[in-house]
């Protein structure tokens, strides 16, 4: 129950606290300050954060690698959006949206700016011909999941995960509101995994590596601690499906690139060489 | 303020009323009934609502036979989502997640079956090769742009909107939190809009037809009557580019595909041929 709001004729931003994130949201766009990014010697340069939209990118890198795909060798930086290095003017560049991840590919005679972790994953997939099958309905398969992902992931990080964990408070009718919706995104998938072996089909694609970090992570607890909540262990082809994934040496040390929290020997804040994740525990 | 409250151990559905949508929101998925879809005559089939993403889609065809593609020639069914037929078995069939708009090109030799619009939209650029370059850097940048949308716009419609427009109750937390986040979005096109003709450019792209149909609306005050609210004549270059868009002959004819409200001359409810717009007042 609240009490009556009646919203103003026209909106007016007055900072009340949005929680944890309440510094580094905005109603405008654009550059807080003036800072070149750095660059490596490397023909990928990623300005990343260690959370599920970052991790699907770093993923792939290291899919691609593990594959042999030198040509696939990056540099990820870490993007603290606490301190607000999303809003730098050479990350606003990049990307005008101030939302990690950033991807600059430098391999060729003009450079190419890459943002959203979709155009990311559907890029290197068809730069490298992996992960993503030439021949529809293969190929319309996996974008159908990429697409799908990238438009119900949002109900899930600003509207369940922000709701439940996060807001300055417990507010009932949007815990249920983004509940109902978590947990039908949840049965979408759980059903479709009742049928194939991952996302798309029998093939391991980018829409696993685009769903794993979300949904992976949210069926497993590991996101926002809501597992008992959502009673994750009823999705058991999801679960199934999610430790599947989860095993793949790639993806063990896509997971930790670019993490910024948790003991030294489980993040690397930043990548910069194979040699890196030595002495990593990758669990 | 409200009162406090606590979430319980194991979330429970209870179905309290979700305003207008509250029959079609479901903590499940999956088909309610059995029903199979209608087929027409022509290589596409699109079950779809002329809400702005089945308007995407709409347009898409309607830009395509406008440059005389006639292999571009599709049927379109109305799916009242209020009626619940997005959970017909044909409609899961297409799309598990069940949200419009659903496609189906039988022109080859196996059905190619589409759910998400941004899917849609890149499938049908790639095979007529039409509205997204092929060489990078360009082509990446519509691709970011598409992204772009498919990721933002979840905030419009499940966040703004909703809490604006829809949510049985005014709650000034989660008005002022996506009102931020709308403004925010409409500033990042704003500014991108104020250096080039169209989103990704000097040439008009699938990045247009995504985002056309929610912000343009939203700038220009159709959508959610929210454009004093929102302050949008201070949005000038987007209110530009939504003029520039809306002018096109194809944007007229696909933003009455199957509009299942308003005037009799303004809605399409279903499309079958290009005669069907005769008489139809295209503003």
């Amino acid at each position: 129950m609240t009490t009556s709001y009646n919203p103003p004729k026209v909106w007016k931003h007055e900072s009340k606290g949005e929680g944890k994130f309440a510094n580094i949201n905005r109603p405008i766009s654009g550059s807080t300050h003036e800072k070149e990014l750095p660059v490596g010697k490397h023909p990928f340069q990623l300005y990343s954060l260690g959370t599920p939209n970052g991790v699907k990118v770093t993923i792939m890198f290291e899919e691609l690698l593990e594959l042999g795909i030198k040509e696939a060798e990056y540099d990820a930086f870490l993007i603290n959006i606490l301190e607000g290095d999303q809003f730098s003017s050479g990350f606003v560049k990049i990307n005008p949206n101030s939302k990690i991840p950033a991807l600059l590919d430098k391999s060729g005679e003009t450079p190419v700016s890459l943002f959203e972790s979709g155009s990311m994953l559907l890029y290197l997939a068809e730069k490298f011909n992996r992960f993503l099958p030439e021949e529809h309905p293969k190929r319309t398969e996996v974008l159908n999941w990429l697409f799908w992902q990238m438009g119900s992931a949002p109900y899930i990080g600003g509207g369940f995960g922000h709701f439940y964990a996060y807001a300055p408070e417990k507010l009932e009718y949007c815990i249920n509101r983004f509940t109902m919706e978590a947990k039908r995104q949840m049965d979408v998938l759980d059903k479709v995994l009742g049928n194939r072996t991952y996302i798309a089909g029998e093939e391991y694609s980018i829409a696993d590596m685009a769903i794993w970090p979300w949904y992976g992570a949210l069926v497993s607890g590991n996101l926002y601690d809501a597992g008992e909540f959502l009673d994750s262990k009823s999705y058991k082809n999801l679960l199934r499906w999610s430790e599947l994934i989860g095993q793949r040496p790639a993806v063990k040390r896509g997971k930790i690139v670019n993490r910024s929290w948790g003991d030294d020997n489980e993040k690397l804040i930043e990548r910069h060489d194979a040699t890196d994740f030595e002495g990593k525990v990758l669990t």
